[in-house]
């Protein structure tokens, strides 16, 4: 059933596959043979003029396999219009990074004869998703043989088909070679070079690439604190006024970095041409429903909801839900406090070795219990967004994070606070943060890359067994089919924010309390950095290969973050007002104490606000560059239109 | 010498005079003729294409009179294409605003036959404002006949004239029917209404009409804190725990209207289609000097002036100059208080009447001395922002306002932060306030209003005097010459600068201590409704007309609004914590009263950002229409590429 690619110019015959498309393999005849036609038909036809093939072009070996696994790929015709539908920035002959577009191909850097080699894999299979994507239908009101999974002009047919449980999966096959040479010059060398950034970006994307810069950008950060916090540690340094000093680095220091990486990473969006890239229309996500209506901006029939509806669930479920889920962390951080209380009794009135012992296990529990609930909310929060039914994937995003981030953030650090502000024990607030932040890195670490790596291995054994089986003697690369069959049984990566959520709360313990436990900057950089290469390896050889994300900027956790940082100045001038030392500065009288330190406070909040006005965004000679761009653009206009006035 | 305009279409012969340009008495005569021959040439010989006519065509009739005014018009062909080169937004057939552009100019709203009354006065002469002010130099080294005035490729000819003196001044003419229907319905009948900022806006542009909008907005805003502080001055209600629930709403009250006043200029500047309009290439600004050089963004020859230059002039000059004034100022206020324990201490001893008035003069004295000194300042900060030598009026304008913002606040304020928090002395406060606001008030109508009333009322009565001896008996309407001559010798209206500083420390008064002295929001309702009458008045009667300046919002001045209403968070929790009543509640401690102030003050200003956050700048109407303009303009787009693949 070898479909003959029907749009395509010369380069047609040689199919390369781009993007999976697997079929449930129950999936009707009549469906599947429908769906193949859309994505084969030509534009014209409301089709997306790709090329489409059969996996196993006849012989099934065994019954278990699923038949309808299909491969598409693209003349380089059509991808280079996809690129330039999509307003894709290339490098020009000039260095600086423009829209592709098909007029001056010619002009752009690596454009040679017919474009071999211009897009990487990642942008063709970008492309190629997008194509996929607004494959629409147009006066069919349900699929072909499933009366149930209703269309409406318009409709995406993937999303329904998706949504329906017809289509498993879409995703991009790995290019094996390349992801060989990647994986080397990226964690398999022992190298003092940073990470392959550029290359990073090449394979998986802007979003990943600016993720694992931000991992490494964040880890050097670190370096100076983790370095000014060994002595103090060594030395046992925290009983003298130097503390103050530390503290007084640290504000300065977590500011300095936030500002400084939205400037690097401006720097990096530019060389990557996601700066300046005018966002598309952002259609409906998958998961949006309402009554049948006509969009007040394109006008097209899609659902619509109604956003009081939508407040309404909000504001009167999802609002009071994560304040009760608040409450109900506050009350187990209780119980851990009389489980402490109740060790340490034991511990003091008979202190043996295991009592001693038994004095971490309180604090064990606890992050673990803390995890756990950390991971029920997940689900919680994620069916609570999707039930918010939110029209854009950007404003589920917003929300699920949101809430995410304010539960790990009150679960996290709540026990911690109430330790420094209510209890005012530093020595049991050095103990906890400790026990806290090791527990989790250690937790993290398990959850987050040996689980999900011995899961595959097991995987992989058996797959390669089988593969082996059938395998043509003397031939050392795997055939496509075997290579199919393995990634698609791979786990799909959920995209970064999880991984944005460790930094995150790793910050947290970082600058919050860190005058306390000046080793925990330590902690954290020796744990960033074997993150680096465990994060590295589950990329390249746990998951599947994900669809790049033309991201221009970490997005909302550059907010997250700042906001942490707001919340440090607070706690960190805090902390240092209750210090003994600076105590007995103020022998007469606490008022005189809390107002300066309210004083100052104030300044430092305010200080940061100047500096982060005061220090732009975006570096000038990028901003020059951009500046050019447009002055180009404009100026090419009234050039044009000076002609059309001429000639008439 | 009646110049025959060169370019222009079959309504060249109706000269209509919308711009007035004035050169020097002894200007020489062959830098008019090649200045007018610029303004006259076609724009193909590197003209404005505009119409040119002498005043005095012939018949001087004084000597004292200058002959070298000149009339500046356009033909209506000519103005329809300017208003397409700057990107005008007028209202389209369907409601919306779009960019004008000739090729579909029959689908615009009020396009009827040729297009006459398409543009408003105001817009024509923007848009002749703007040609003038892009004549520039091809290959002249020099203006003829001023060897001294070089000139070089790009450089603006206007502008080096103006900065030459051979130029003494460029003004739009008023238009005597409208402005006085304008007047009529603004200010002159008496009326429950609104302003007229339709009106206003098509009179003198958008940024001046969302200057009244904001004047008229900020009293409305300030009725309901004017109507909860009268019962409490009338009660004397300040004894009791209401006051802590005014200082309360107050807060509120604050942030919600600056809220809401930013969604109700994005309303008026969509209405106006300043909102979605695209900001040209900035020029540089007539001051600004350097060596010439290639501009990095255009690639034009200018002067180019190093950024680390100006940064050091910044850092290592201005900030300490004005870190000197407020020590000054610091300075002053500490000799008021001098003065006032002294006058108080002659009080106390011998109470008559008269040391009780006596009792009043230090804080007038000291009003009036701080007026003095921020008008000397001004100047200062004038200069001194000048040498600073901004390439873009934009930055200078930010530069200036934000030194004179700085200067200003502290000034007026230093006093009764140091009266409110060192000396802890609520009715001196009070008594301050009320003595600062009211001086303050009386001070800035007289200099505002009165002053160049008087002044222009004397001039204008001279300018008559002349007029009626040569007018034509039975003519009621002045002829053109004298009206051009009369306009001539108004005053220049420098901007809205200091309107809104004026509103900023009203806003200052009334936000920072409110809970203190209730009356105060009643005297700033009392003083703006005056204010719109003598604003109002003196830009139809005291000053030129103002070229239209096409803002969409009140700028950096929102940005002073909201710093100004965290300081009054700061302050009023501040004020609510000293208050004996709040005091009362925490007998037994008075660092458990100070810590609770500041939690409740870091809540209210984290609510404070939330709301920020949470309340959309743009109402949601607004984002659907233009989320439509772009969804239709990217269609039209694609359409145009796919019928040209089609083509092919």
């Amino acid at each position: 059933m070898l479909k003959q690619p029907s749009a395509g110019g010369d380069d047609g015959l040689r199919f390369s596959p781009l993007v999976v498309v697997e079929l449930s393999p129950d999936a009707k005849e009549e469906a599947i043979a429908w769906l193949l036609s859309k994505i084969s038909d030509s534009e014209q036809n409301g089709g997306a003029g790709l090329l489409v093939n059969q996996l196993w072009s006849g012989t099934a070996e065994t019954e278990k396999d699923n038949r309808n696994v299909f491969l598409v790929g693209a003349s380089r015709q059509r991808l280079l219009s996809g690129a330039e539908d999509l307003g894709l920035f290339k490098e020009f002959n000039d260095g600086s990074m423009r829209a592709f577009t098909s007029a001056n191909r010619d002009n752009f850097k690596d454009f040679k004869g017919d474009g071999d080699g211009f897009l990487s894999t990642a942008e063709c299979q970008y492309i190629v998703k997008h194509e996929l994507d607004s494959l629409r239908a147009k006066n069919e009101t349900h699929i072909p043989g499933y009366e149930k999974a209703k269309l409406y002009p318009g409709k995406s047919i993937i999303r329904r088909m998706q949504s329906k449980g017809i289509l498993v999966q879409v995703f991009p096959l790995h290019e094996t070679e390349e992801l060989k040479r990647l994986s080397f010059s990226w964690y398999k060398k022992v190298k003092l070079s940073l990470q392959p950034l550029d290359e990073i970006r090449h394979y998986y994307g802007e979003g990943m690439a600016l993720y694992f810069g931000f991992l490494e950008y964040f880890t050097f950060a670190l370096v100076p604190m983790a370095l000014v916090g060994i002595p103090y540690y060594l030395f046992d340094w925290e009983n003298y006024d130097k503390y103050v000093l530390f503290a007084g680095f640290n504000l300065v220091w977590c500011t300095v970095i936030l500002e400084a990486w939205k400037r690097s990473s401006a720097t990096m969006a530019y060389r990557w041409g996601t700066l300046s890239r005018k966002k598309a229309f952002e259609e409906p996500r998958p998961g949006f429903h309402g009554v049948l209506g006509f969009n007040p901006v394109t006008g097209r029939e899609e659902p619509l909801y109604p956003n009081t509806k939508r407040l309404l669930r909000i504001y009167l479920v999802s609002v009071p839900f994560v304040l009760l889920c608040l409450y109900l962390s506050l009350y187990v951080m209780m119980v851990y406090f009389l489980m402490e209380g109740w060790v340490l009794s034991v511990h003091d009135a008979e202190p043996t070795f295991w009592t001693a012992v038994l004095s971490f296990v309180p604090s064990v529990i606890y992050a673990v219990v803390i995890e756990v609930m950390n991971l029920i909310y997940r689900y919680a929060a994620e069916f609570l967004t999707g039930w918010e039914n939110h029209r854009l994937e950007s404003s589920y995003q917003n929300h699920l994070v949101l809430k995410v981030l304010v539960f790990n953030f009150f679960n996290c650090f709540a026990s911690l606070f109430y330790i420094a502000f209510v209890m005012q024990d530093m020595v049991l607030l050095r103990q906890s943060l400790a026990t806290l932040l090791i527990t989790s890195q250690i937790l993290n670490q398990v959850m987050e890359a040996f689980l999900p790596y011995w899961l595959q291995r097991r995987r992989n054994k058996k797959m390669m067994r089988r593969a082996r089986k059938r395998a043509i003697p003397g031939q050392t690369e795997m055939p496509l089919a075997d290579q199919v069959r393995l990634e698609a049984d791979m786990s799909t990566y959920l995209g970064t924010f999880d991984d944005y959520l460790e930094l995150f709360l790793l910050f947290g313990y970082v600058s919050l309390f860190s005058c306390v436990y000046p080793l925990a900057a330590v902690l954290v950089v020796l744990n960033n950095i074997t993150e680096v290469y465990s994060d590295a390896f589950k990329m390249c050889h746990v998951f599947k290969r994900p669809f790049s994300d033309p991201a221009a900027n970490i997005g909302v956790w550059q907010l997250a973050f700042e906001a942490m940082s707001v919340i440090a100045v607070v706690t960190n001038c805090a902390l240092i007002g209750m210090s003994p030392q600076v105590k007995s500065y103020f022998p007469e009288s606490e008022t005189q104490l809390i107002m300066w330190t309210a004083a100052i406070e104030h300044g430092l909040l305010a200080l940061k606000f100047i500096l982060t006005f005061v220090i732009p965004d975006v570096p000038k000679h990028i901003q020059t560059k951009l500046a050019r761009l447009e002055f180009e653009s404009l100026e090419a206009l009234k050039k044009k239109k000076m002609l059309q006035a001429t000639v008439q």
